[in-house]
C-alpha cells in the first residue's frame, strides 16, 4: 500500500478518535506541542538548517529562503499561538439551530468535526504547525502535504508534535506529513474521497487553481485578491485618500490590499491631482486609463490586462467612471471576489454597492485590509474563502466543522 | 459558442439581475409560473406524449414510464406546490451574525443566492418546476441538463415558465434548458467553474457518483442511503419492532428507509423470535448473520455484500452484535451516513451513538423516515446531503445561498 493510502486510512481511524476528545483534552494537547516546541527548538532549527542550505544550491529567492527559515522567535511564536487557540471557544458540540416538531420530535443540528482534513500548502514551515492545530482544536486529523523544499523542517515539526500528541494520549495519526511530494501523488490525493472530507490548499494561485481544477474531494478554496476601492462622487477627500492609501501600501503582498481604484469622474474634477500626488509621494507607480492618461501623460497607461492583475507591489491601476453602476460592473467583470469597499457619503449608493457587488467582504468608508480573521475577532483564521460553498470570506473554526442533526423522540414512527 | 457556453454566460447574466429581485418580485413570479402552468396544462400533456411515445416505442419500464407521466392532477400539484413555496420566508437579505468590533467597524453576515446552480436529473419531468422554483425563491439563475427521454416536456415546461416570467419582468434567463443532452456536453458542464457555483445531481446512485467524481464545480451532492436501527439492550419492545417496521415498510423505495438493523445480543434473547414473525408477516426478506441462521435455518444467510447495500426493497439485513461500540463500528464502516437511530431506553449509550455515528442524522426512539425537510418544518426540500461541507442532512432553502460580509465603518484603516 502506498503512503499516501496508508497515511489515509490512519487519519480516518485517527479521525474516529477524535471526534470523542474533549475541548479539555484538545487543549491539553496544544498546550502540550507549544511546550514541545519551544523545548526541542534547537532540533527544528538544525533539521531547518538543511532546508536552508539546500534552498542555497538551488538558488532559491532571498524572499522564498526567509519564508523558510526558522528561529528561535519564529518558534516561540508559533508556540504563543498555540496558547492562544487553546483560549478559543470550541465549536464542536455547539447547536446551531432546535427544533420542536408538533409530534414531539426534538431535532438539533449540532456542530461536528468535518474528519480528515487534506492540507496543501507551500514553503512556509509554520503552516505545519498551525494547520495541525486548528485540525486538533476542531476535533480533525490532518493529512499534510508540504512542499519538497521544507521537508527537513516539516518531518522536524510533525515529530515534535508526535511527542506530544504522545504525552497527552493522542493518537499520532491525528496530524500526519506525506514524506512523498511528488506531483503524482498529490493528483492522488486530489480525488481520494473515500478518506478525505475536504482540501485546503494554502499558497500561491497557481497552486490553489491545480487543486481547484483536479480535485474531486471538496476543497475549501482562498486565495486571489484583485480588490478595489470605488470613491463615489460624494466622498470625502481626506477619508477617500487615507484609505487608498491604507489599502495599497500598508501590506500590498496580501490578498486583502487593493489593486484597482474606480473614481467617479465628478470626484475625479475636483480631487484628481491631490489623489495621484498622494500615491506618487509613497512610490506607488499608477496605470491609468485613456481619460486620466490625457491629463497625465507622465503615468502609464493601463492595458486591459491591468484591470485583472493582483500585483501585490506598489502598482495602482485607476479607472473613472460614470456612476456607482459602471464601478459595480467593472469590479463583478474583473475582480476575484475577494473585498472591496465604497468611499461615499450617499446611503443609497452604498445600498445598491452592497447588493450588486459579488464579493466575499464589502466595505462603506473602510479598509480592505480588514479583512481578516483576527480583524473580524474570530481569535484564529484558517484563511479567507473566495468560493461562495461552506464558507466564504475570513473563515474561523466553524469552516472546520460540519453539522449532523440529533433528534431525540419516544416511539415516533412517520404516517 | 457552444449551447452549453452561451447558456451558462447569459445565466451568470441572469444572476446579477436575480440578486436585486425583492422577496414580493420572486414570489410574484412562482405564482405567475404556477397559473401559467394550470393554463397551459394541455400543451405540457400533449408535450409530455411525445416522451411517453419514445418511451413505449424503446421499452421502457412501466415504472420509468410513470414517472416520465404528467396528468392533470400531477400538473395541479405542482402549481400548488409554487403557492406553497411563494408563502415560505426568503432566507436572501437575513443576517446570520452581527459584529460589532472595538474600532468601531460594524460587521454582518448576511445570506446572499449562491448565482448559477447547474442542475443535473433523470427521467421526473416535475424536478424541472421544482428545482426553477427553488432557485428563483433564492434568486439564483439556473441551468438545467435533464434527460433525454423527458425533453419534450422539460422543453414544454421552460417555455411555461419562460411565458410566466415574462410577465412580471424577470430574466427569461433565470431558468434555461439544455437540449443537448449528450454525455460529452454533460462532462464539460461539470468543469465549468467560471459560470457555474454550483451542481446539484438528483437521481440514481450511478448519477450522483458520475457527477461528484467528474465534477470540478463544487457538487451538493445528495442521495445514497444504507441505513440502520440498532436496538439496545434496553430498547422497549413494542417501540423497537414498531420503528423498524415504519422505517422499513412504510416506503421502502426512499433513502431514509432502514437496510440494516443491529440487535444487541441481550435483547435478541428475549425478543427475537417475535421480531422476525412480525417482519415475516409483512413479507419482508430477512438477510442475517451466522449467529441467528444458526436458530432460524429457514432465513437467507447474510454476505458481506449485504452490509452494504441499499436494497430499496422488502429486504431487511439483520446482525446481532455485543455492544453499542459494535453497533457504531459496523454503521460508520458500511453505511451511507445518512441516517441512522438507537432505540434504547440507556441515557448513556444514546450519548455515546449520538457522539460516534458519522451521519447526517441521528434518532433516538423514532424513525429514520422523519429525515426530510418538509418533516423538519422547512416547508421545502432541495435534497438530503451526503456531505459535510456547506449543508449535510435534509437541505431547505438556506442550503441554495452563501453570505456575504457587509463592513459598515467611518474612515477606518488597519493600523
Amino acid at each position: 500500500m502506498s503512503e499516501l493510502l496508508m497515511k489515509a486510512k490512519k487519519a480516518k481511524e485517527a479521525a474516529s478518535k477524535l471526534v470523542a476528545k474533549t475541548t479539555k483534552e484538545k487543549n491539553e494537547a496544544l498546550k502540550a506541542i507549544s511546550a514541545q516546541l519551544r523545548e526541542e527548538s534547537a532540533y527544528i532549527m538544525k533539521e531547518n538548517e538543511k532546508d536552508l542550505q539546500y534552498g542555497h544550491e538551488k538558488g532559491y529567492h532571498d524572499s522564498l529562503l526567509d519564508r523558510l527559515m526558522l528561529n528561535e522567535e519564529r518558534i516561540d511564536a508559533m508556540a504563543d499561538a498555540l496558547l492562544d487557540l487553546a483560549e478559543l471557544k470550541d465549536p464542536v458540540g455547539e447547536a446551531v439551530e432546535t427544533i420542536e416538531r408538533p409530534n414531539g420530535l426534538f431535532i438539533e443540528k449540532v456542530r461536528v468535526p468535518l474528519g480528515v482534513v487534506g492540507m496543501i500548502y507551500e514553503a512556509r514551515p509554520n503552516v505545519t504547525v498551525d494547520a495541525s492545530a486548528l485540525c486538533l482544536k476542531t476535533g480533525n486529523a490532518v493529512l499534510l502535504r508540504g512542499s519538497t523544499s521544507a521537508l527537513h523542517s516539516n518531518k522536524a515539526i510533525v515529530n515534535v508534535i508526535h511527542r506530544a500528541l504522545n504525552k497527552v494520549g493522542f493518537p499520532l495519526e491525528a496530524v500526519q506529513l506525506l514524506e512523498d511530494t511528488s506531483r503524482e501523488t498529490a493528483a492522488k490525493m486530489f480525488k481520494l474521497n473515500e478518506y478525505l472530507d475536504v482540501l485546503i490548499p494554502r499558497g500561491g494561485q497557481k497552486l490553489i487553481q491545480t487543486v481547484v481544477e483536479n480535485a474531486t474531494v471538496p476543497v475549501l478554496e482562498t486565495g486571489a485578491g484583485n480588490c478595489h476601492v470605488f470613491i463615489d462622487e460624494t466622498a470625502k477627500k481626506e477619508m477617500a485618500i487615507d484609505i487608498v492609501i491604507n489599502a495599497k501600501t500598508q501590506r500590498p503582498s496580501v490578498c486583502n490590499a487593493i489593486e484597482t481604484v474606480l473614481i467617479h469622474k465628478n470626484w475625479a474634477n475636483n480631487h484628481l491631482r491631490d489623489f495621484i500626488e498622494s500615491l506618487q509621494k509613497l512610490h506607488v507607480e499608477l496605470r491609468v486609463d485613456e481619460e486620466i492618461y490625457r491629463q497625465f501623460p507622465n503615468l502609464t497607461l493601463a492595458t486591459e490586462e491591468d484591470w485583472k492583475t493582483e500585483y501585490l507591489d506598489y502598482i495602482l491601476a485607476v479607472k473613472l467612471v460614470e456612476d456607482v453602476e459602471e464601478a459595480i460592473a467593472h469590479i463583478n467583470q474583473y475582480g476575484s471576489h475577494h473585498s472591496e469597499a465604497i468611499i461615499s457619503e450617499t446611503k443609497e449608493h452604498v445600498e445598491t454597492f452592497f447588493q450588486l457587488v459579488d464579493s466575499a467582504a464589502l466595505y462603506h468608508n473602510a479598509s480592505t485590509r480588514f479583512t481578516d480573521g483576527f480583524e473580524f475577532g474570530f481569535g484564529a483564521e484558517i484563511g479567507i474563502s473566495t468560493q461562495k460553498l461552506h464558507a466564504r470570506g475570513p473563515m474561523g473554526l466553524p469552516a472546520l466543522t460540519s453539522t449532523k442533526y440529533v433528534i431525540r423522540g419516544n416511539g415516533q414512527i412517520r404516517q
